[in-house]
């Protein structure tokens, strides 16, 4: 089929209004957040507006041997939604309707490009919560939240997104459109397809729409940030935290990342604490009733379980917020990061191990980043409660961005040999896309892979949806 | 490959003490709890003590184009655990052993063929807690419990066993042995395979090992039982209880339940409560703190929250437990139900439904079986919570259980379809197997079946695990 039978195609599909090929929205569809040594080459932009007529792309892509980049709102960080060879990209935005609210259900159907942040709005105005919750909540898509497992700050509290997904409705490379799930709490029939659509970054099938759970919001939060000398003592404090709290966040960032911050506010103070510490915990609990009592039941609680860390020496100081306020500013001195790191070029690793691994990595990793890369600084912060660990090296001021992602990219392949020493995960949250394709074998053995390339060709024989993303060629 | 050559190689994998023959083993081990019209027909019954001698015996299994049937502790339900044509039965009993408990991870490593009660025991003893729980937890296996996704008393709260999942260990059809994730919180490195093999009830490949996720315990429990005048209070209450109360369990049975009780304990006087009652909740909430304080909040908390439900009519009178022995004894009320029906030859119906769409459903099955089936006693009780229903219909004294079976098998298709329009699936927690095989349909449409074909095909292409169960031929 050519290039133009393929372009009247989809205008017969969704209208030619919402076919684009000017260079601008070819650019500005073309890809995600992240930008690699690939090309950004699509073909097409179309933007459907309902089930069926997704269905009738995917069929003209077919017929026409076309591929198909599906498009949320292209927040990720691994280029699983940029289109680099000729593909259709086919963006979600325009199908973004919250379509019900189940209360006695705790459900919430949507369209699949209804953003993270109106699905949370619309739950929120029931007075119950989707606790997926993550800095790009704005303009990141719950189908594309979905398609990445996305997880954030609450994954500790409540799981990653593939916790809260009921039912999905997804388009195959058939055309066909499945429902998989509803709004069941349980349902034993057999093979749970919903969940190789999550998590696999579009290369399956297209979400088109999605049922999601939400849960009763907490009555309240208290939230509380520790220095903490070592990172050895970030462990025992969290193990003793996890028993005595009702925990719902549990965050970590080193003095570097600390700095940063500071510098980057232009505070030229003392900071949250009198004395610069190597570590920083900020624990966030759950108030389990409303007015005062409850409030002061929970700050009891917390305090005393400070104060017993402080005594088994796991942490120097602590400030525990009495207002809003002063928990809004304790939490961003951790939501700052990474905006304060952004103008020093830092090279990222989003990393998982097991809990009880973190201490041990970080022995090995920090004198191994400062032995490959001596004029780098490193930073290390994250969702620690989770594993998690988000690491960071700048660049030298006087060094080229070029020769310095070099350098960092080549002690990447050391990293991932160690956290793969470690039994731990080269993407904790942020996924494989083009990115990390060539770093996934750390993580995922010959076996795995050759079963994930067994299920891509059952479901996408011809390769049709998302390609080259995830599975290295 | 001839008989005498498997039973041979079948020796050299696991040795002849552990290869049985003889009648009574192969009766034993040849199926589970659930009794059909299909026949009960191994061929051998295999007891391998490692994961090597498990991958020997599927490669033996494989050159001579047996089939396998992997083997918990058969407390299944559906007949998924049954051999009917001459399979390998591979008991995974000899596999048994806790491996490890990671506090700080709170993870736990076992074999496959290690009780769920063996779990609870060696996290209880870290003080932490595996919070899946059912009645036959004592015999059935964790590898078990994952292929049917088991649920329980504590799915409200918890989950089901899939929530409860990091890592896999899985032994494949060309005998490779797979591990899947490990003690992480978080991987987003492709296609969650774990997932395929949760719920597929043996059908992909054989668990061998698993890492479960523990948490930390409750500090105390209380324990209400509810008489409710109607089914419709019995979602109203729910929805009041989800809000205000930090429930663990909230369970239904209605008057004939209780009826069958209290004969079944020869108990001739009033019950639980003076007047009888359509409908019957029992209520468990979590106790947030040690100590009388926290013990007398919750008792505050709960008994605010039945006042209010009694004030709106949700309620006709509560019972709330002051000790121990006392919330024992309500649950008896709820777990003794089956027990004291066992006598009447109850033909069961484990079904899920939408939360909100429970009373309607009810409005339209009680009217249908009454007329279907006039002189059959009809009793609903389950885990109303999640949506989750079990139907009995028991079998009128003076009918042979021949022919009430089959009146009562007639009927099932009308309560199927009943549960297909309104939204929920003809199996929650019991699975499939062999039993509802011809029933899935009624939940699950032609497109998904094709794709779990699909699926099955690229995993097990010569259809060597578990033949027959889970999808019609």
């Amino acid at each position: 089929m050519s290039d133009e039978t393929l372009i009247s195609a989809l205008v017969d599909a969704v209208g030619a209004d919402h076919v684009k090929q000017d260079a601008d929205e070819l650019g500005y569809y073309g890809s995600d957040r992240c930008r690699g040594t690939w090309s950004v080459d699509p073909r097409v932009i179309v933007l459907p507006k309902t089930v069926e007529q997704v269905q009738a792309v995917v069929r003209a892509a077919a017929s026409a041997s076309a591929k198909i980049v599906p498009s949320g709102g292209r927040t990720g960080l691994t280029g699983a939604a940029t289109a680099t060879g000729g593909e259709v990209v086919l963006s979600l935005e325009r199908m973004n309707r919250i379509l019900s609210v189940d209360v006695p259900g705790q459900t919430l159907r949507c369209e699949a490009g209804a953003t993270v942040e109106a699905v949370q709005i619309a739950a929120a105005a029931e007075d119950l919560l989707y606790p997926v919750d993550f800095a790009a909540k704005g303009s990141a898509q719950i189908g594309g939240s979905i398609a990445t497992n996305a997880g954030g700050v609450k994954v500790l509290r409540y799981g990653s997104t593939r916790s809260w997904v009921s039912g999905l409705d997804v388009v195959t490379a058939s055309g066909e459109l499945l429902h998989l799930g509803g709004s069941l709490v349980k349902d034993n029939t057999g093979y749970d397809l919903r969940q190789l659509f999550i998590g696999a970054e579009g290369t399956l099938g297209i979400i088109v729409g999605a049922t999601m759970r939400l849960c009763t919001p907490p009555k309240g939060l208290l939230v509380a940030l520790c220095s903490v000398p070592s990172d050895a003592h970030v462990l025992s404090l969290f193990t003793r935290a996890r028993r005595e709290l009702p925990l719902q966040a549990f965050e970590c960032f080193d003095q570097g990342c600390l700095k940063h911050v500071l510098e980057h506010r232009g505070i030229t103070g003392r900071g949250p604490f009198a004395e610069p510490s190597p570590q920083h915990v900020l624990i966030e609990i759950e108030i389990d009733g409303h007015g005062d009592d409850a409030q002061e039941r929970a700050h009891d609680l917390l305090t005393l379980c400070l104060a017993d860390a402080q005594d088994a020496g796991e942490i120097e100081d602590a400030v525990v917020a009495a207002t809003a306020a002063q928990a809004h500013d304790l939490w961003d001195y951790r939501e700052g990061i990474s905006e304060s790191l952004h103008g020093h070029t830092p090279h990222k690793s989003d990393i998982a191990l097991p809990i009880s691994e973190v201490t041990a990595f970080l022995e090995v990793w920090r004198p191994a980043v400062a032995k490959a890369l001596p004029d780098a600084e490193a930073l290390v912060f994250g969702h620690v409660g989770d594993g998690n660990l988000h690491l960071n090296v700048l660049k030298p001021p006087a060094e080229s961005a070029e020769s310095f992602v070099a350098r960092a990219k080549a002690f990447d392949e050391e990293t991932y040999a160690l956290v793969q020493r470690f039994g731990g995960s080269v993407s904790a949250e942020h996924g494989i896309g083009l990115l990390k394709r060539d770093h996934l074998h750390f993580t995922r053995s010959d076996g795995e892979l050759t079963m994930m390339r067994a299920i891509k060709a059952a479901l996408d024989p011809r390769g049709m949806f998302n390609p080259g993303k995830v599975l290295p060629a």
